[in-house]
């Protein structure tokens, strides 16, 4: 019986096929259109679950999209590992930006062009994959596994915290790994301490009943656009800081241990540009960079919309104007009370003459922060020094990933990042790629991950 | 031999056909898709002016959208009196608020609703059916007469002024009657002494290279919406005056004359309201609803767009965001100079980490006033009189007609506005219509304004 790692060896030309088929699925959460084809990447997966050898495999409902699961509980002397990871994905415009079509997969200098290919199915496929090597050599796992999987990460899990409080059983375990999150960059590991919560709404201006002519009217009603970028300038200091009354009342701030460890991280300003393809820099002063990103809130206007955008030029005064916000959140903001302190911001800052009306996102995320030496974390790194020949870093993500804190809050276990996403794979934007090279170390990396789990005693 | 009157009459249902015929052509034209659409709308006219009696019909080229010409020069001891209106319209966005496609006209309640039926589709057709009426019924006009018909008018008649210049011989006359423009409402006539000149620029925000994910990058660039907002809020001050640096410098006050023509027009606020459907207007401090929206220059955002504006929402942090303005002009604004200072202004407030870019429309207008006591508006006064019964107010339009200003200027010739759209009728938004009534009373009108001006003594 050949290794585990022989068997991802001579398997690897299948799993890039399989993973082609993967993200061919227009799985976009966000889109009613898009609903049967997250139902069918849920049954995709559930079919690979099975085909790898794992058992009590399930496609889900929770009301919103399906959850998939599967498990293999067969050494009840070992720990029970829950791995987590996201089978829909964002939404694909600007389309015209993208150089294929983004469920048309393509493999060019060992990237592969998806939408989803990094965020999340390269990365929630390897350790399926994983599992099929190690089952297939040694017949059995190491430890026992869940595998759960969602369909409406890329929308906030809105169903996700009723499903796993009415699921603790099925979903009980002793350690968590998410294959939804990133590394440093390809020769450099790094540990993911925290993620920033999210809450998002949309902002709706109205004024006249119906788009009019702006030479009739122009100069005697508010037009809602000039509202509606009051109202939204209104939301930042000329320096970058959010404006919106009690924002940062619950931040708490950095430790001197936090910083330091954030301090440690070679940072390179003209790389970070280079990366975005920026001139400059921007954002709240008294921080650096990263503090900026990882551990300070901020509000973002994801969208803004209203009148005539198409080519020429329409002398139309429109009749309404949209923007849509969300905010990125640390310890201890509570997203339900941002999203009520920047509702009450637009009301007060809402110019006379229109109706403006707020829609909160229903789904949220909590900030949420691991323990630097989690035991997790312990395995995590010494998986990466092993892989990478050097320590990781001890790094925190921006971005958001809800079912983290639910999951703490709901299981009382936490959840240790273990992907192998970069950050300059257009992640949410135009022409996302993978890396072919992420795709097999995450692979190795959650085969070495199940042996050293077997040596790991449950407290 | 029938009188002209009893010829109309007669010929009501034939003309609504060729009316619902002319606005089936979807002659947008400030879109490519609709060049061919322009086109056929100049040959449909110009085979209506044949058919009506007149002769040297030519669709003539322009190298823009064509202009279509036709006249009756029969009786050289009288005025030759030019016929202006344009065929062309505007977009239809956003076409899912209007109630049936807007260019499959529909007959409802005595309105023509479909994009151009009163902007200026219905309109023009009046003139020219008034002509075929006079023809067939007395063989001849009692005046000469050009028909002079425009393809350009809604995208600022950016060939126009270069047209005229070099056609000065065909184009000359001794009177010009708009048929684009309007009356007070459906029992009162007006005089119109002036219109709004016009710019449009647009301004293009563009951050990092390419969309990029607001949890990764939020808080470390600047987002190119909040720019963007930055900027277009620095326009105006809260109480609505443009802050554009330079902006009012060179508009002429009104006169205590021009200042009391307009006081004596009656003035009902919570008409004006219930019209525009709003609870409360806003507009520049120390001028009245007719002075702000006829005399006095704005500045409005047409257009904003940037990021995510589909179903749900996408953390995304946008590449680019965009505005569309135009600002209406009046005496002795110059519109090349004001789209300098909105430029200059735009720049001096672009907030640093972003790119800003000012593409300016080449299609402008200049303001334009004609003399309350102008012979033209003598005549067009005593049509009114003996068609509403009452005297028409001296009022102004807010909105802009380029030809005005270019058939002064290239011609030496005012333009007497000479028109029956109605302020309610959705001109440039969805739902466009034109009244049956106003559609027979324009035939009437210029009947009359035919025979009044056999009358008129050339200076």
């Amino acid at each position: 019986m050949a290794s585990w790692k022989t068997y991802l060896e001579t398997n690897q030309d299948r799993y890039l096929k399989e993973l082609l088929e993967f993200l061919s699925i227009p799985s976009v959460s966000s889109l009613q259109a898009h609903k049967a084809d997250v139902q069918k990447a849920a049954e995709w997966v559930a079919a690979r679950l099975q085909a790898a050898g794992l058992e009590n495999v399930q496609v889900l409902p929770t009301g919103g999209h399906p959850v998939v699961y599967g498990d293999w509980l067969h050494v009840p002397d070992k720990p029970t590992v829950m791995i987590y990871g996201h089978f829909d994905t964002q939404p694909v415009d600007p389309l015209e930006l993208w150089s294929q079509p983004p469920f048309e997969p393509v493999v060019e200098e060992e990237r592969v062009y998806a939408r989803g290919a990094s965020d999340d199915k390269g990365n929630m496929l390897a350790p399926i994959l994983a599992l099929e090597a190690v089952l297939n050599s040694k017949g059995k796992l190491p430890v026992n596994v869940k595998c759960f999987f969602e369909g409406q990460e890329e929308i906030g899990s809105p169903q996700l915290p009723e499903f796993i409080s009415a699921n603790r059983g099925l979903l009980a375990c002793d350690l968590i790994f998410s294959a939804d999150g990133g590394q440093w960059d390809e020769d450099q590991p790094a540990l993911m301490l925290a993620l920033r919560g999210l809450c998002a709404l949309q902002v709706d201006v109205q004024a006249a009943r119906s788009d009019t002519h702006s030479g009739t009217f122009g100069g005697t009603i508010m037009n809602p656009i000039h509202a509606l970028v009051h109202l939204l300038d209104s939301m930042h200091t000329s320096q970058g800081k959010v404006a919106v009354e009690g924002f940062y009342d619950a931040v708490r701030p950095l430790s001197d241990i936090e910083q330091a460890r954030i301090a440690e991280i070679p940072y390179d300003e003209s790389d970070y540009k280079a990366q975005l393809g920026v001139d400059e820099l921007f954002g709240e002063p008294g921080y650096s960079t990263y503090e900026r990103a990882w551990t300070r809130p901020t509000l973002e206007v994801n969208g803004i919309w209203g009148g005539f955008q198409d080519e020429g030029f329409k002398t139309v005064l429109p009749s309404t104007a949209h923007a849509k916000i969300s905010c990125r959140l640390v310890p201890d903001q509570d997203p339900q009370e941002i999203v009520e302190r920047v509702t009450a911001h637009t009301h007060k800052h809402a110019p006379s003459g229109v109706t403006v009306k707020v829609q909160p996102d229903p789904s949220t995320a909590y900030p949420y922060v691991i323990p630097h030496d989690h035991p997790g974390n312990r395995i995590a790194r010494s998986v990466h020094q092993a892989l990478f020949g050097k320590e990781p870093y001890y790094a925190r993500m921006g971005g958001s990933i809800p079912v983290c804190g639910i999951l703490l809050k709901e299981l009382g276990v936490y959840t240790v990042n273990f992907a192998f996403g970069l950050k300059d794979e257009h992640v949410h934007g135009p022409n996302e790629f993978f890396r072919l090279k992420s795709f097999s170390r995450a692979q190795l990396a959650y085969g070495m991950l199940l042996e050293r789990l077997s040596e790991w005693e449950i407290k």
